[in-house]
């Protein structure tokens, strides 16, 4: 057994790392802008990437290394460095050189797709770059886009024998409905004695519960990244408590995400059961929280549950009419057949959609397979902020 | 060869056929919700309806009857009658039973998902219905819903040996981004002399690059429905002739449809050529008229070809940054490489997007690939609209 407790930290939670941000004038009014993860010690790299054909700069110039080790990764804010061509990985190049004394420096980049980098302001701003520095809170901010708040997490790991590991973690996304421009940024850094194997299997099967649990409606960005770092400067390891601590660590993050869905006011779990299969039920789960019918009547708090049946009947999962059931948390409006939504029944669902958190429970009633995905509401703050996003 | 001429009317333009619509109580304000069509001689009968498997009763009802003539058309507005169960099925028996003197008479619903239909009204105003009226425009107002103007088509076709015959349609739809509640209906007449095989493939060939090329989200409507009956009035037909005006009609209306997109200010059409195959443009091209981010970008007028390309290369289609060329009208905003994109450039493509009307042309540059989609751009309207559809 073993014992995982949260801390209040970030990306420096484990020994030996160091982050921090500065402002290198990307974005206005001197907000941080560029975001540094630097460690004492050689790490070991894990990550998972965009299936985008359009993968941006940063990601190519990643891949390209094969399998390394890395002390640095600098992150930029405002330019997504995608569709940049060979300029913008010769881009890439030219910044990291100027980074002393780090092996293998590795950039990412989120913001707006198709400019190049401004690359003399990021060269400028690396002179206030402190590698000794150990403030994630404000390289947590650093990598923020149209995010309402930034998104850490920490936790402490002890094991049996009493030697224990770290995982700390940021993130960026300014919501799953929000994808061709860089949906999510994630650093994950470990000081657990971890296997480069081991860290890549664990960070794949997290993946699939959390961040691509999260909706990205459809799309996928051109720069979504999860690094995982450990540089193993504890001794302390164990398969099951850090896959354990992993998921709880990226199950947070991803759900921070989905909540600050751009002008998002709810965060709603699609939790689908009784589908023909697993997969079935995450075809269901994502047309659900990919849905602009679904998303709208959730913005007007409107327990319109035949949006949700249609939905179901069009994403191509086994399904049917005498079948289904559909559960507002534990208000059910919809149960195999006959219609029996009423007015008080239609007030209690409502009062369910009220909520800023709840559940839309689905059950198919074909089969086993189960599948819960997260999403929120489409308001009119989020063609406010999509119409003219660049200016 | 032939000749084809538009005319000025819509389901009754064929010899034959008449059409009327009245009001039943089922809108306020005693605006027209109850429409039929009725032809003076029985018809062959083709029809294409939604793959959702949530299909509402009315498409059940006509599917049971496999193949089969018929001579009456009722078709309600407000309400889908979907997710009724078989009381939804019983419920239509039980009004068109009080239609007199009608052979096979099949029903058309249209509206709220999940609640019966108000079937004491529609029999009250089954008494104003006139068989023998001949006023398509009456027919065409009763079925909208959102719609913000009724769609009608009808051509005249003439053959070489001076015979003719007609075909006349009307449709609702009230934007292809609005699928759960009943997107779309569209029912055509006509009096060549075609018999329902022919009609049938017809039907389906058109269908392709009409109704299923404007965008339905990724959702696909439980009430989906095109109609065409024949009643062979005419000696005439001609089986190109037909096609081609049959195609005609369709598109037209398909047309009308995305233009009236809820809350949209533009029809854009999507022009994918040099994808690996027809099937790979075509992913592409719904990609592109379903992608949240490019729909409000179109409504902000903003010129961010970026969006285009990501949305490109996470289409699932082969593409990539090397080969991909995007062009709003003639202007070229990113051609296979290195980025060019200026302010200069941006004002024109600006421009462009300023109109009601325009293409943007994605050349994948991989192979012979083409298809054209129709969508339109996504604003503040569209929230207003859905998020309580249902007050």
């Amino acid at each position: 057994m073993y014992k995982i407790s949260l801390l209040n930290e970030g990306v420096c939670v484990a020994d030996g790392f160091h982050a921090g941000g500065v402002s290198a004038g990307l974005k206005q009014d001197g907000q941080n802008d560029v975001a540094f993860i630097y460690s004492d010690a050689l790490c070991e790299v894990a990550s998972v990437f965009t299936t985008n054909k359009m993968a941006a700069a940063p990601l190519k110039h990643f891949q390209a290394k094969g399998k390394f080790q890395t002390n640095f990764v600098l992150i930029n804010s405002k330019n997504a460095n995608a569709m940049t061509g060979k300029a913008g990985i010769n881009d890439i190049d030219e910044i990291l050189s100027h980074i002393p004394d780090v092996v293998n420096p590795v950039m990412s980049s989120t913001g707006v797709i198709g400019v190049r980098l401004p690359k003399g302001k990021i060269i400028d701003g690396l002179k206030l770059i402190d590698k000794s520095s150990k403030k994630p809170h404000e390289a947590a901010k650093a990598i923020l886009t149209t995010d309402s708040y930034s998104k850490e997490c920490a936790f402490k790991v002890t094991l049996d024998d009493g030697s224990s590991f770290s995982i700390g973690a940021m993130a960026k996304g300014a919501g799953m409905i929000n994808p061709a421009m860089a949906t999510m940024l994630c650093f994950i850094t470990t000081d657990a004695k971890v296997s480069q194997n081991a860290m890549q299997d664990a960070l794949d099967s997290c993946v699939k519960s959390t961040f691509n649990a999260i909706s990205v409606d459809g799309d996928t960005s051109t720069n979504d990244t999860v690094i995982l770092l450990s540089n193993a400067k504890s001794s302390a390891y164990d398969k099951d408590a850090f896959e354990d601590a992993l998921h709880k660590v990226m199950h947070f993050l991803a759900l921070e995400i989905a909540r600050d869905g751009e002008g998002a006011t709810k965060l709603v779990t699609y939790n689908i059961t009784g589908a023909k299969d697993d997969t079935e039920a995450e075809v269901v789960a994502k047309a659900l929280s990919d849905s602009l019918l679904v998303k709208t009547a959730l913005y007007g708090e409107d327990p319109n549950w035949g949006r949700i049946a249609s939905t179901v009947g069009a994403s191509g999962a086994q399904a049917k009419e005498e079948t289904l059931k559909i559960i507002f948390d534990t208000v059910c409006v919809y149960d195999k057949g006959e219609v029996f939504f009423d007015k008080e029944m239609e007030q209690k669902a409502a009062i369910v959609m009220g909520h800023q958190k709840f559940t839309i429970h689905c059950d198919l009633g074909v089969g086993d397979g189960k599948f819960k995905a997260y999403g929120c509401d489409l308001g009119y703050e989020y063609i406010k902020i999509n119409a003219d996003y660049r200016t």
